[in-house]
């Protein structure tokens, strides 16, 4: 190696390589008693990564990182618990390598199958949270995947005990020692050199703020999994019973403000006869509202919602609320400010609700639910790397399957096209 | 619109979302009656058709064409027959639009399923066949998207004829008028904008040759779909019965030297008892055949094969042929060489065919069958836009279930997440 990044990553992806053509024919038993393996390592090895991530504290403090950035690096033992509890329950999730997805015989006697395999080699690169060290590595093993790693340089120690015990516990349970990789350096080319990885890494995905996704997406060479933005909203139809409307518009917004599937927008049909109840509602949260005009017609208190607002990712106390045209309207301010995550309508009449549904271009539609249940756990994954915004290979929430592809196989006696 | 490139995809993508909209709530019946207009609008438009490929000949027969690419542009009654022909099948095929993938209720009640959608506005970029114009505008109308067309500058009045035809039909059948947009300049910057869309365009799939696609994967913003080389090995085990081996081995080199499903090499066993016969009767159908140090022992007047020869698609009547340590052997020299489209085994052990089919990391992979099954038609897909060589999303012979992704459809009775 000639000790750039590319050749960094060139050798590191070579070894991942060679682990996944282990690991993508290793039996479901065998993958799921090494990531059980693991969760118990990092048990073992909570003391090493309390003693590294007190180191990376202490630098982050010095360095005069925000409280909140400092809490999202932070471990605890019951944090190191909870990690090593999410590794054990990817144990326990079905696999969904060698899965038959269809199959057919041929007139001519050949039997075809499209069978699910693992993608390769999965690069995570994320930051502060070094959870992501053992969740992501546990999601790409349980899915026959090599991963390479690359955290963000604060957690630098942490990332490298939790590594240190994920790795002997999956080693002690037989799998390849590069099945799992941790690029060490903090040089941030090495990122550059993942992304231009052709050939080497086969998916990347980025784990942290808009602008780690926002890099990755406009640099990488390679397919990206990625989440963006979740602008999402709640539409409440003319035929919404009131009650259920008020309760999953609050929850919608303020269950938690800072999760991608956080309502940002309210839509109410301008027919709706409770808007007003609906909006004192939503303000009774604490939640501050910034209206259109019509809305601001409701309550003269409200702040006025400048173009912007119909565009923002608030992750915070804020909804902005506008009055529509019926669903027809609601599908067009989807269309025009929304951003593919998760949009709810709330409403009684199947009919516009079907139309929601199917028109609306996001990949979670919900009738009479809440935009929180935006969420692998909540979906029955059990698991989730994250919630795909884009349109191609995966959508939504994303957990072993998604980190699958699959290959055609032909069985014959003998066929030639002639 | 500015006049630039970027500003014309970007006024072309607009029109192109709007109709996409329209065509993913389109009925399968009106999408496929549309289909079938289109069809008899290329057969009433054979004279324009012809009259403009004409020119397009003149011109490049005046331009000093190779006599391989004046073929390739030239159009007669019957070619124009059979591309109508080709759009009429892509009428009758299954819509796979609104296909529910799997389906769930939550233990709070929540019904979740997975449902196929349109991908929504793909590009096409190709070269010199004007046939593309319609075969891949079809696909993308019969999977419920819109389709945004860049054809060869040598093919631009064929092109153009072929579009206001399929236009007309799709029109008369009920579809959007931009639901089929033929990119007009030939400049070749309006392919780097196509290339540069990101949320404009959706997927770009690339119909042509290796230069083409290597540009379109090097340039490319977003997501392409692409068909590299086809480097196919046929493995040839110390079990097969020699008289299928020499079959299969035979078609898959010379039914068709130039489509990208060819065997390229042949690997046999050492094991083998029959090998020296076996390269005889690839000799003896005109192949060429550059071997290894032991294929040259088996008969000196063979020429020997460089290194370079294991990494190179002939598209000719061309093989390298080397001998391998069995299954194992095999697999490794495919893992090194290979290209991830087509490899297939001749073996009557089951078990060391079983190894091979899990352990070849190919789109397709075959066992006692030619390699040029690898097409669409002949896997029962109806059609085909591409063999796919990538990883994500699709893979192996993509028809209309490839150019859908799919959304999360969640129908509740008021949850919350709480």
């Amino acid at each position: 190696m000639d000790g750039t990044p590319d050749a960094m990553i060139a050798a590191m992806g070579a070894r991942a390589r060679a682990a996944a053509r282990v690991l993508a024919a290793t039996p479901t038993a065998v993958k799921q008693h090494a990531i059980a393996e693991a969760a118990e390592a990092l048990r073992v090895a909570q003391p090493a990564i309390l003693e590294a991530n007190a180191a990376d504290m202490a630098q982050a403090t010095a360095a005069g990182l925000s409280p909140a950035m400092l809490d999202r690096l932070r471990l605890d033992p019951s944090r190191i618990a909870a990690m090593a509890d999410g590794v054990a329950a990817v144990a326990g999730l079905a696999d969904p390598v060698g899965a038959i997805i269809d199959e057919t015989v041929r007139p001519n006697g050949l039997a075809l199958a499209r069978v699910r395999v693992p993608i390769g080699v999965i690069g995570i690169v994320y930051e502060s949270r070094p959870n992501v060290t053992a969740d992501a590595a546990a999601l790409c093993i349980g899915s026959g995947n090599a991963a390479i790693l690359r955290g963000g340089s604060e957690a630098r120690r942490s990332n490298a005990a939790i590594h240190a015990g994920l790795a002997a516990g999956l080693a002690a349970g037989g799998l390849p020692h590069d099945s799992v990789q941790l690029v060490a350096t903090t040089d941030r080319a090495a990122v550059g050199a993942m992304l231009s990885a052709e050939g080497v890494i086969d998916l990347v995905i980025p784990r942290g703020g808009k602008g780690l996704v926002a890099r990755v997406q406009a640099e990488a060479r390679i397919p990206v999994l990625a989440h963006l933005d979740g602008i999402n909203h709640v539409y409440v139809d003319a035929s919404a019973e009131p009650a259920m409307a008020a309760a999953i518009v609050r929850d919608a917004k303020m269950r938690r403000t800072g999760v991608c599937g956080a309502m940002e927008t309210l839509l109410i049909d301008r027919a709706y006869p409770a808007a007003r109840a609906l909006v004192a509602a939503l303000r009774a949260t604490g939640c501050e509202v910034r209206g259109d005009a019509a809305v601001l017609a409701l309550d003269p208190a409200i702040l006025p919602a400048t173009e912007a607002d119909w565009d923002t990712e608030y992750l915070d106390a804020i909804a902005s609320v506008a009055l529509v045209g019926g669903v027809a309207g609601a599908i067009a301010h989807i269309a025009r400010h929304g951003s593919h995550h998760t949009d709810a309508i709330v409403a009684e009449d199947a009919g516009v609700a079907e139309r929601f549904l199917a028109e609306v271009d996001s990949a979670i539609v919900l009738w009479n639910a809440s935009t929180q249940f935006a969420d692998g756990g909540e979906f029955g994954l059990g698991a989730e790397i994250g919630i795909a915004t884009g349109r191609l290979h995966a959508r939504g929430p994303v957990a072993l399957e998604g980190l699958t592809t699959y290959k055609w196989v032909g069985k014959g006696a003998g066929q030639v096209r002639g």
